[in-house]
């Protein structure tokens, strides 16, 4: 156990969570009371009940989003259940808070089943202005996503498609720029899971043609067989040349590896036989390769998602800004135009790029700021 | 629109929802964001994902309670909807916080189905310590708690039960000694609904004999025909002689009117036809017979539910504190033993009571204490 566990167990101890929720009038009197709740309260429900989206005004739903996971893939840590996701979205909860005043809500729910998941977010959404999916495995999240968005008034959004989508995006505009490069660099993807489709689809529509993308049992291909769904879409649009093999035959010529998959799974001697590239090794808290065997082996531009390397991609660049953006501009559809707005944006905030800064610091406060402003 | 609405409406549109969630650490370092987020917080999931109980030590289950209300009997108001309960769930929220520290969070939801609010509940559980259930119409918030307490491991409390009944008995303890008047009181209900049957149930296991309880038809018996799951058992253990006719009938001679049904059911005329009465007419905001009326045609004590006058009989003299009690002594099932000796306690709190002062004053910030005392 290392010393920040040790820390945060002692906070936790401490705290006994990290979520307060606090009342912004006092009630400590008959007159305040007969205003914020019984008698007077009940003319804003009679409002509310003629017109529903007067909640959005008089009402929490102005500002609150709920945060919900099933627990099912926390952190790279695995299905580890509801009530082991609760420390991670009251963080997450703090962050929005932090980065963006957004008044987030962590649900933690007691089910793995895609449509109990679907049906309880259903029933629950009056209250909140937004939904954050977190820490759902794929492909359940895939679908999850797609039907609360379609039946639900209120933005839907999977932190950990898009947000880390929008930051990967953010960061090879940068890195090609100081790479001098253009959209036709050969660009190798592992990793399929929520994080790699969804990067994979977003550089699809910022216009990169050559991908390919590498799963568990290496590259994906139209010729490969039992793909899931998802998978086929993906093999549908990209690897052209129908290439097969390993993540190490992929490499071979690339210009970029973006990794979202498992620790030490690329090599030095892999990033030699690749051509001056962008390395983004995102596994976390241990990167597919690390910053410094990285660099060794002649990489140009390397980013981790540690925070003691250069070049951090981290998605808290993104998420609290989007759910700023998408309360204060009404956005229920968070489509991907949009997405690539902000990740240009994200991109432009460094005016003069270099091979160790490719991207503001996550600890930047106005940062949020650009992503909603982004959105508009 | 009186005042009260009119300060009301303002006052949402100025605030836009009175609740906020804050967090109690300060994010703003990457040292900071390494204790209580990534990479520190693996650490508790891990020891959560081995042992869920310790949520309730780590995170905001400590303190957390859902205030869940599917909108279907809103204040006085009836079926109003999800959206239209939001601003009430919050001002109990926000009670909750002020009087006993509790923090609360409104889940409105958008289903009216038994199932589907009893499943609902048991998947976002696992973030809660507390389930107040809160103007759910019967009789479908009875089988709710009923299958909610068997199936959840943390307490499930419907307010509009029994916060009533303990707040009720509370009050009638207090009037019966300065009436100088035994158990042997002839008492009628009126009103079959949430709160009639809770207080029913309270006063029978408390020990009084002769109730009487009616609904808008009239007197409840063991003849009547087509009774309700709930009425029947209370018409199995009321009424022993089997008394028929109207609330008028049953009022005659009667010690205690206690109401919990609609404004303006009970005439002076009735009132005088007492057997020197303590009236209870806590239908809200306008009483059964008001104040003045009743005091006019010689009622010995008079309550009601409004601040204007003496004896005000409010559930938040019970609820935070019930909260607060529950959370601080692990208390999983509140039993009508807990709730008689809180009602016992919370009538002990006017040493010497008067016609015109049964209960506490409902801003009395000590009361929640007290109340959470009486159920270690």
């Amino acid at each position: 156990m290392n010393n920040y566990n040790k820390k945060s167990i002692a906070l936790h101890k401490k705290l006994h969570g990290k979520l307060s929720i606090e009342s912004k009038i006092k009630l400590n009197s008959k007159e305040a009371l007969s205003i914020a709740y019984t008698p007077g309260i009940g003319e804003i429900s009679r409002i509310i009940s003629k017109d529903k989206k007067k909640a959005r005004d008089l009402t929490i739903k102005h500002n609150t989003i709920a945060i919900v996971s099933d627990g099912s893939a926390i952190l790279g840590l695995g299905n580890l259940g509801a009530e082991a996701a609760i420390p991670v979205m009251e963080g997450k909860a703090a962050l929005l808070k932090e980065f963006a005043n957004v008044d987030a809500f962590p649900i933690c729910l007691n089910t793995q089943n895609t449509e109990e998941i679907i049906k309880t977010v259903e029933y629950i959404a009056p209250v909140f202005g937004g939904v954050n999916l977190e820490d759902i495995s794929a492909p359940r999240c895939f679908e999850i996503e797609e039907r609360l968005r379609g039946s639900l008034d209120i933005p839907v959004f999977h932190d950990d498609q898009h947000g880390t989508a929008v930051v990967v995006l953010a960061g090879l505009i940068s890195a090609l720029k100081v790479r001098n490069s253009g959209n036709d660099v050969k660009i190798v993807i592992n990793g399929a899971g929520a994080a790699g489709i969804a990067i994979t689809k977003l550089l699809l529509k910022y216009g990169f043609k050559n991908i390919i993308v590498c799963d568990s049992k290496g590259i994906i291909s139209k010729n490969r067989k039992a793909l899931s769904f998802q998978k086929k879409i993906i093999a549908k649009n990209t690897n052209k040349n129908l290439k097969t093999g390993l993540l190490k035959d992929a490499l071979i010529g690339a210009d970029v590896f973006i990794g979202v998959s498992v620790k030490n799974i690329v090599s030095e001697k892999m990033v030699k036989f690749m051509n001056n590239p962008i390395i983004f090794a995102m596994a976390n808290p241990d990167p597919e390769i690390t910053f410094k065997k990285a660099m060794r082996s002649n990489a140009f531009i390397v980013g981790t998602g540690r925070s003691d390397c250069p070049n951090q991609i981290n998605n808290v660049l993104v998420f609290p800004g989007i759910f700023r953006g998408a309360l204060d501009n009404n956005i229920i559809d968070i489509t991907d135009d949009i997405l690539i707005r902000i990740a240009e944006s994200l991109s432009a905030c460094v005016k003069n790029p270099t091979r160790n800064k490719i991207l503001p610091q996550p600890f930047d406060p106005s940062i949020a700021k650009v992503v909603a402003n982004a959105m508009k």
